[in-house]
């Protein structure tokens, strides 16, 4: 997959281009910032349920130190919660009670299913996440945004128990509801599951980012706000795709795979605005977020999805349902 | 350690008391949210450098779908680079490009040895990181900012090497210079070493944070700076220390430790603030850096570090040494 192919002018600050040259700068060209170089090898860090004493790698005789002594007190971590669900998988970051990424998968046969329906779902704080981490109800209880879902619900009509999964505020973000949630944000989805009419296999993984801007002194500034009282729960600023076309039933470590990968802004955008405009290079989107996409997926493999098929939203009214912001 | 003994009122909104009403809210009463709780153990994610297919804990039977399968893609992180130096360990944040939080440990006779000179160290990249995640020596460059030491250098004075290793950009943080990483910070630190007089052995974990603060619109946001060319390194809007000092020379299950735990801004600080203003509860240091801290230590094991000592710094002429703001 050619970075150039997603080099597009942008009509907006907020669309792909911008973003791209933002985090790319004059390293486009380094051949050690290839998406497909694979990342270096790293120690693990004790995971913070385990208070057992490591073990130094490297041992310094003699030193009159011993700076491992701390996990004595229990390791600090971060924990990355991952909660392992039927219809997506998803890592949970603690400093911002958002998800750090969603990754789901669908084909034509999951999305023909009708035994889950969403009114038959709510939305559930993660009693999986310690208490002082977690992301609750009453923090997007009259917030102004919507609980934004990173796995769509209409992506799990397959099973209710699927379906109600979904509703973990772990697997949601506060998303700016009219314009975007409830408008371009769900034609996108709508252009992930029409995907599956081409490839057997589609997999999406989604999530938030918190970019910086140019501010009127000349300074970039990443700026959010926290929504909650105290305040708890980050407003992303953008929201990332990258999603994956596969023409086999499995993985395949041999497989070539068409991929897309999409930066939007949580906020209102025309339903005119071409979908190509928000495309990325996948690099893009690791910078932003600090995660690894597709390390073993080599350059080799990687096709185009804007290449094949035609990148843009369908907007079509979506049934009514019940209004997303939180009202209770 | 009651909590009670760091509810100080404070002079201005960034000290503790501040801090800790903002983040505690109406939540301190709750026994769910103790510091000494133990954090409810958790699946862990696979490292990303390990694409192996991870094993569903909990199999869905007959499950139409495979999310797991993005995992033969490569696990997208996020990856703590944990870092196992002579004086300190450190775990990084490849997303802010500044560390999670660096654990050091300090006694009397660390701090007499002299064969470390901070005039032989140079800052440096840390080639741990994969590049795309790396905090770089030209993102400091020109940005205003001092490359502020987590683990102090002057800690390290027992041994080159062990110096040297404090200054990977992976110790660092960009620090205002003038009033804070040269004045009150650097009396701050050694207040910390102070403490080997008392205790035997002193362990300080030290790191970053990213507060809101209230907007003129009546919402939080939390606002920081991002330096380089791309931008690349956020830039902390307050930083924390937790020191524990013990009385035996290695940690024991069941001896009680003295705690204290600090909040400052990343800002110009007058040398007659209190330090004890900037006193926390450790669990609001927890809530706002997503971490654990002490899990293992159980309330009847803690006892309040500024009973036991005079909480205040002592400011004093330091000797003179390079300028710390980027030059070159």
């Amino acid at each position: 997959m050619a970075k150039a192919t997603f080099l597009i002018a942008a009509a907006s600050a907020s669309a792909g281009a911008a973003i791209t040259a933002f985090f790319m700068g004059r390293r486009t060209s380094s051949p050690t910032s290839s998406p497909a170089a694979a990342s270096t090898p790293l120690p693990k860090i004790p995971p913070a349920e385990d208070g057992a004493r490591i073990t130094r790698a490297d041992p310094i005789a003699k030193s009159i130190v011993d700076p491992s002594g701390w996990f004595s007190y229990g390791a600090p971590g971060p924990v990355n919660d991952l909660a392992t669900r039927t219809a997506f998988f998803s890592v949970y970051d603690r400093r911002t009670r958002n998800p750090a990424w969603v990754a789901e998968h669908i084909t034509a046969e999951s999305l023909t299913g009708s035994k889950g329906d969403r009114k038959n779902s709510v939305f559930v704080e993660d009693p999986a996440v310690p208490e002082k981490f977690r992301a609750r109800l009453k923090d997007y209880f009259r917030s102004g945004y919507d609980r934004g879902h990173m796995a769509p619900a209409a992506d799990a009509k397959f099973d209710q128990k699927a379906m109600d999964e979904t509703f973990y505020l772990t697997n949601m973000c506060p998303q700016v509801g009219e314009g975007f949630n409830r408008d371009y944000w769900a034609h996108f989805e709508d252009f992930c599951r029409r995907l599956t009419s081409k490839y057997r296999s589609v997999r999406v993984i989604t999530g938030p980012l918190y970019l910086p801007k140019l501010d009127v002194d000349g300074k970039y500034r990443v700026t959010y706000e926290v929504i909650g009282s105290p305040p708890n729960v980050a407003v992303p600023t953008h929201f990332y795709k990258i999603i994956v076309g596969e023409s086999a039933a499995t993985p395949s470590p041999n497989a070539s795979v068409a991929i897309g990968a999409f930066v939007l802004p949580n906020a209102r955008i025309d339903n005119k605005t071409p979908l190509t405009e928000f495309a990325v290079p996948v690099e893009v989107i690791e910078r932003a977020s600090g995660l690894d996409f597709l390390s073993l997926v080599p350059t080799e493999r990687r096709r185009s999805l804007c290449r094949e098929v035609n990148c843009s939203i369908v907007v079509r009214e979506f049934p009514p349902r019940p209004p997303k912001a939180a009202t209770k």
